[in-house]
Parts: C-alpha cells; structure tokens; sequence
C-alpha cells in the first residue's frame, strides 16, 4: 500500500525527499531514486528495477549493462540505515540475477534537496519518485507571520483565497524547479515515474486532500481548550504540503516544456488501507499510527508537545477518525505519473 | 597531525576505510576519496581539492569542470554526520570559488569496502585516502583458531615466523586487492595519494611498527593478572592491522603492475604529536586518548569490558606509555605516497 511508504525517519519531517534511479541506454545505465523513508522499501524498488534490466539484456541476448544508482535524500535523513542493508541487497542481486557481480551494480547515497540540482548533466536514464513531491520544500511563505489560516494546519473549507494561492503559488514554485533540475538531469528520452498524493477535484479544500489535515486541527484545537497547546502555535503552523490534482501537474510540465506525460492514474488509497479483517487496533487506531509516523516529527519541532501530550493527541485524532469512519468512505488521492524527456 | 584522523566512529573499529576522490581531465572530473573518520577532516581534503581544481581553472583561463565526488567508508559508518555537513560546505565552496555553483559539484556517498571494486571502470582522476590502509580487511586467518599469538595482539619481537608470515599474506592479499581495483577505476595517468601507517625497518616487528600494540598487550595482560579480562581472550585476539616498510608497498605494486610510484615520503610521527607545551594531560594520556578513540570499538568488541574496566586499560596504557616517554623517543612512521596509472 503506497501509503505506508510516507513513513519517515525521526526528526525529519518537515521535508521529506524521494530516491532517483536512472538507467543508462546503450551499455551502461545511471539510475537516481529519491525516497522517503530509509528501510527496505526503497532497496526493493532499486532491486525490482535491477531484475527487469536483467531480464530485458537476457531476451536480447546481450550482457547486463552497468548499474549506478543514486538513492537521495535530505541530508538530514538516516542514510545509515539505508546503508547497512546494501551488503545483503548486493548478495541477493548476485544471486538472482545471472549478469550481477560486484563490478557492474554500484549504488550510491545522494544527500540534497530534489528542489535543485543533485546530477550532472544529462547522466540519468529512469527517476523514480514514491510518495513525496507532495511534500513543498517549506511552508508558504507569509501566512505564518500573518496567521492568516487561523486554526487550521492546511488549506481547509473556510480557508480564504490568500491561503489557497500561497499554497498554490509554493507548488508552482517547488514542481517547477524540481521538473527543470531533472530536465537537466535526464537523457534525451529518458524516463521518470513519480508517484505522490494529489487530488480528483479541482477543488484544492476537497476531502480527498485536506481531511487528515482537518481532523489533526481539530485534535489540535480540542488540546488547546484543555490548555494543554497554545492556539497560538496552531494558528501559526502551515503544512509544507500540497496535493495537486493531475491538471495543476500538468500545467506545470506544459510550463516548464521539457517533459510529455505519457502515462497517467489516480488511485484511491484508503486511508487504513482498505482491509481490516482481524486486526486489533480499530481504522482510527490505525490511520493514527500510520500518519503519527509521518507527522510528529513536523508536529515536534512546532509544537514542542511533551511526550504524554503527543500522545493524547494521536489519540484524539483516533477517535476523530473513528467517528468519521462509521459515516462516511475515508481516502486519499495517489497520482502515478510516468514522464518522458523530449528530444 | 595525521595520527589524529585515526579516529573512527563508534563500533566500527574492526575495520577502518577511507575516502576516494578523483578528478577528470577535460572538463568533468570525478574525485574518489576513502576516509577514516567522519566528520571535519574528511570534508577539508574536499574542500581543498576543489580550490586547487579552481585556482588551476583560473590560471588556465578555463571555465571549473565539473566536479564529482566519491566519499567512500564502510556501509556501517556514520555516514549521517557527513551529509550533515555537506551544505555548510556548498555554501563554503560557492563563496570562495568562483566557479562553484550547485550545477557543477557533486558529493555522493559511496558505502562498501576499498578492498574491492567501489566504482565504473575508468572512471576516477584521482583517488585519495589518509590512514586507512594499514587496517587490514581482517585479522589473519588461522592465528585466532591455534593461539599462535599467545598473549600478543599484533606481531611482537616474540612472534613466530608463521605468526608474521600470516601477517604479511593478509596484507599481500588486501592490498593487491585494493591496487586492482584502483586500477579497473581509475584512468589512464589518473593518480592517487595514500597515507597509511608503515615502518622504516624492514623487520616487521620494529617498534616504530608494533610498540603502541606491545603496550596494549601489557595493560591487558595486567588486568588479566587481576581477574578482570580472561587471557585466553588476550591470546585469541589478533589486531587486523599491518604496517608495511616502503619497500613490501614498492613489491605489491610492481607485482600488480597498473601504477608506478612518483613521489613517496616516511614521515616519523611523535605518538603525543610532539608538542607537549601547556598541556594539561601527561604524554600517556594523550596518547591513551588518541588511541583509545581507534581501538575501543575493536577492543569492546572482542573482550566486551564493562565501562570501568575499558577506563582502566587505558589508565594502565596510559602509566606504560609514559614510563616508556621518560626512556626514549616514541614514534609512528607515516608513509606518504603517490602512484600513477601507466598508460
């Protein structure tokens, strides 16, 4: 389920960046994968790509090409983790894929923001993205120091249009830089799959994008009136989040001309994941669990909660989200996008 | 003084690595660079690979080229402390050279043992490393299973012959290892640097070789007379660790065959650092701490000493190293060496 792959590492919230892998066309292939969480995630997707290049060469009869693979992410993020299952990834792919050995597969850690440049020119062949363009690389700027989205963390039904068009304003901003950095980046023809929450509405308030955000304003808000959070912090705080809907994504490919879309899907995810047979926690537990890991290291260094404080508050969003559960279908919006760069 | 950049990280004694950085001749060039320790040092020989590569550009009135640059270490290495100071570096680099920008220079990290292939065939100008080689892959094989090296951690003026022969094939073994797959990397004229612990003598069981692992056999041996460590721990233990005279390295690459050696250098270290003026802690002391920040990891990892018994073996070393101080001069010797690829 994509939505697991928003986990993240401790500490690192506030931005959260994705692995680049491209694959070189001729006999040698550089691959960049951006990730978000450190884990076992990002490597089955560095192998699952390995093994099709494998397989591919093996039809055509011609020897494996030599793999580089570049995992970024923010320099603050855990690389070590990431690091420490190479050994075994390596071994793995030595043994299931006839062409590997240990001088034609390198992969290497990438530390930067994706809003800019992380490669040399035209070296990438395939980038692939999960589960983080979502993320803006800030807030919007102005709506902290004019609280202008009063007791909410997001844009929200009651939000005025200064709020929805600096958010607006921050994706263009961000997307635009992140598609001409690749641009540079990538081969003629090379190949692109991101994959990041977004919208079907062209509302940017809709549920699909905003409602998780609601709930944890509420949570937040209903901490306030205890005196445990100041409302001042609430109203302060801003997202550094935007879930575009596929005609803002592109509009922004158009824009910046480098890109075609060649391939485009909008899934509902639900937000617990749909299946729920024999499990203990109830979907709100659930959903709490899943969104604590991605947002309390944002919520953290905000809101400097005390430890049994952010824990009464992803218990109040439990209950918030059981309540919604019992009335109506909860989900978000996962965009799967594959680009190719122009000649 | 280059003692210092022995320090390792936490845990990953055993084995100690270092970084590439190579440099490309036209007007891209890929820098490898394996390193020792985290943190400041290894981003200082960055930096001023990077001012040379500018300041020539400048005097050559051609434009800086791009730069790509490798730093390699173990996968269980703190890499995160690293990136973590890699955009104060940027920052750093754009100012003081002109022709940096975030386009043209790029620092990856590299996880993987030197004693292998780390990187594309032909793809490195320059590789540098600092006091890493003299770490072995891993302690000879055979020693630990018969106790050949009874009471001893490294080769003594007691060892048998088979003791040091063991020895000398581990490093025979490693480092023609590691020429090879420089030589696959690196291009054709492509030079590399290495500064490593070796000996002037050709007896490898000179002090200015084995004398800091002589008083650390002592202090162990101490305390295994008072009960606090077993000896059969002492007498199974066998540092992975070899210091070569100029001549074995001169052997091993005239063996491989890919490098001549243009320019070497010994260099006699002063364990203290030599100068003593207006220090608090005695020579010992010094010592024991500089050596305690390599040896712990490996030293907790084979003997598992409680946290005071670790305090007080490096109390012992530290009365033994200064008995020695007030008896005679006491030296490492440092080579420094520089190869270049033949054509």
């Amino acid at each position: 389920m994509e939505v697991l792959h928003m986990n993240m590492n401790k500490g690192d919230g506030e931005t959260s960046y994705a692995k680049n892998s491209l694959l070189q066309p001729a006999n040698e292939y550089g691959v960049s994968r951006p990730w978000c969480s450190s884990g076992p995630n990002s490597l089955t997707v560095v192998s699952e790509m390995v093994h099709v290049v494998d397989t591919i060469s093996h039809q055509m009869g011609q020897l494996l090409p030599e793999l580089r693979v570049y995992l970024n992410d923010l320099p603050t993020n855990d690389f070590n983790s990431l690091f420490q299952s190479l050994p075994e990834l390596y071994k793995k792919l030595e043994s299931d894929c006839n062409g590997i050995n240990e001088g034609n597969c390198y992969i290497w850690g990438s530390p930067g923001s994706f809003y800019g440049r992380l490669f040399p020119l035209n070296s990438l062949h395939f980038v692939h993205s999960s589960s983080c363009l979502h993320w803006l690389s800030q807030a919007p700027l102005g709506l902290e120091a004019t609280h202008l989205n009063k007791e909410k963390l997001y844009i929200s039904k009651s939000s005025s249009t200064s709020v929805v068009k600096a958010y607006q304003q921050q994706f263009h901003k961000d997307f635009s830089l992140f598609l001409r950095s690749r641009a540079q980046e990538m081969v003629v023809k090379g190949r692109m799959v991101l994959s990041f929450m977004g919208r079907h509405s062209p509302d940017p308030s809709a549920d699909e994008a905003c409602y998780h955000w609601e709930l944890m304003a509420r949570a937040l808000m209903s901490l306030a009136l205890d005196g445990l959070v100041e409302k001042e912090s609430i109203d302060s705080f801003n997202a550094p989040y935007y879930a575009p809907s596929l005609e803002e994504v592109q509009q922004e490919v158009e824009k910046e001309g480098s890109f075609i879309i060649d391939c485009d899907e909008a899934l509902e995810i639900e937000y617990d994941g749909g299946d729920s047979s024999g499990l203990k926690d109830s979907r709100g537990t659930r959903v709490a669990k899943i969104v604590r890991a991605v947002m309390e290291p944002m919520i953290e260094s905000h809101f400097h909660l005390q430890a049994e404080t952010m824990d009464e508050l992803f218990r109040r969003f439990a209950k918030l989200m059981d309540d919604s559960f019992s009335k109506r279908r909860l989900y978000f919006v996962n965009l799967l996008i594959s680009f190719v760069k122009k000649g």
